[in-house]
């Protein structure tokens, strides 16, 4: 996969080295920062508010295909995953920790890229890296990223909140990661089969970038805050629109009509759907990857959500046993079931 | 490996299914905790306490051998050295998020085993699980531990506040993990070669355990509050005693003296040492992994710690053209040098 002539081997490094070359590039900016790397621990300080922690692990070969993945790209998206589910609290991300395992596969320079992709996201995102772990692996890469962000108490947005009479509304448009990756996956394996025919994937940087080099929707909870919205319930679109407001109406003990002629669709993600067969809705529904923020809030705050161009209102909570339902373009009621990604299903 | 006949597949379940199964065993205990698993990120609250953070990676074939390390022990083993670098910090855990990556050669009983293993480790030193990822993997078991502690802003016991004239200081004994692993491995060699011969491990208990199931030592943070001790600068020995020292002395840019036979090590640990044909304080100094506590104090903290029977004065900080220098039983004055475990060396 690399070509590691003229590659630095990282056992020429040793850990305690290879840790030193990669943290000489870390700076820190934020302010609840008060020690980062270089300790045992990191030491943060939140002041007033409260504190909010997640994580995510990705494996080679289930959560990543390093045959279409660049290596930067991969850093990147590990970092902007990871940071979703800070925003989807409402709340924002300050600092994160970084843990690379490698086999032996893998020279320096494919470390520095994963990290100089994770650094980018950071930089871009005012998050500090604080802290993590560098290890070789017997087989694979291996990273596990978690965020660390603060929020005040009265702003969090639990999946939980959701109430009877609240709009249901998503950010940005669904469904282009899905269909990304299936263009991805329709190169990858024609180049397999052919190596001397080049990717065609001219005219489709939108639906790739959205699969390669996913955006957290931060801009989301900075608008929550200048205009005055406040979430009732909150989750980020990970496993595809159908899976989260599922976890949505569980949580908060509520049902849901989901308009299917609301659903935001890119015209690319749309087109590209059609070309492999696929129904664009059910790309938005069951596909994942989006890292968009699906969430509801009070009918009173109908006049704050309408005029904001990059926020779709897709339907509204209904009582518990009312249900789930999705009423198609053609006017027919079906429930709502999560077919999202599985890691245990591949 | 395993016996799977009667075991669970833990593709019946799906990942929801398995994180519901896994989650309902966890009970949320501490103060601090406002909201542990169940959203897309934990909320907690330090109130004006400074926040620590840090992280592991553990992964199969180089952190730990499976043909050995019972399932349970490695969960209890993933948290309790990972809280170690929280107490280093003179700081206490209060949090963790516990993540598994697991293949298909393991059945549901196995990931239950290892969790097992880990809420045992956060009930006896009252941590709550608020967070983790449960993924298949390609190949192998992936363990990601990140703690989350709280402290003083004036009680912090960095790297890097060692001050010529302090005290230098250990808890309990070293080695004796070290030792316990040189055991394991024979045994293990011999059952490879002869799978008829049982395991000897008789009246070695206590550095098998101190492999296995090493203990982090809050019981040294709680000491030091206790009596009124403060450190000025503390780490954890897990890569061994000379590289816990040279990380003091360079972040503390200071020197030492090293005393050989103020060493605290286990009777039993000196005598298997002995077995395997071992320098035991070369096993103090270069084998890791025992979670003990180094520190340095101020010599006026001297009368409040030379009555305690778990702590070792092992020598005293210098000025740093000093340079780090261990004097031996004979009397002869030799550098320090790191020998640590490298994971990047194996």
């Amino acid at each position: 996969m690399f070509d590691n002539k003229d590659k630095t081997d990282i056992n020429e490094l040793g850990e305690f080295g290879l840790i030193k070359y990669l943290t000489d590039a870390v700076e820190i900016t934020v302010s609840s920062t008060t020690k980062g790397i270089g300790d045992d621990a990191a030491v943060l300080d939140f002041n007033n508010k409260k504190t909010l922690i997640s994580t995510d692990l990705l494996l080679e070969g289930i959560h990543f295909d390093l045959r279409y993945v660049p290596l930067k790209h991969l850093g990147y998206k590990a970092v902007q995953v990871n940071l979703s589910d800070i925003y989807a609290m409402n709340g924002l991300a300050s600092q994160i920790t970084f843990s690379i395992g490698l086999s032996s596969k893998f020279p320096l320079e494919a470390v520095e890229e994963i990290y100089e992709g994770a650094l980018i996201a950071c930089k871009k995102y005012n998050v500090d890296l604080v802290g993590g772990d560098t290890s070789a692996s017997a087989q694979g890469l291996v990273i596990s990223v978690t965020s660390i962000g603060y929020a005040d108490a009265d702003k969090i947005a639990y999946r939980s909140g959701a109430k009877e009479g609240d709009l249901l509304c998503v950010s940005g448009d669904l469904g282009g990661a899905y269909v990304g990756l299936q263009l991805l996956e329709r190169e990858k394996n024609i180049f397999l089969e052919n190596p001397e025919i080049q990717p065609d994937l001219e005219g489709k940087d939108y639906i790739i970038e959205r699969q390669l080099k996913p955006e957290a929707r931060k801009d989301v909870v900075e608008l929550f805050e200048t205009y005055g919205i406040q979430p009732n319930a909150m989750i980020d679109v990970s496993d595809g629109l159908a899976s989260e407001i599922l976890h949505i109406c569980h949580a908060s003990k509520v049902g849901c009509r989901l308009y299917e002629e609301k659903i935001p669709l890119d015209p690319m993600t749309y087109e590209t759907a059609r070309e492999f067969g696929l129904d664009p809705t059910v790309c938005a529904l069951s596909g994942g990857e989006d890292y968009e923020l699906l969430f509801t809030v009070s009918q009173d705050q109908y006049d704050k959500i309408k005029n904001q161009l990059d926020i779709s209102i897709i339907g509204y909570i209904t009582e518990e046993h009312a249900g789930c339902e999705m009423i198609s373009k053609s006017g027919h009621v079906h429930p709502i079931t999560a077919q999202g990604w599985n890691a245990f299903k591949k």
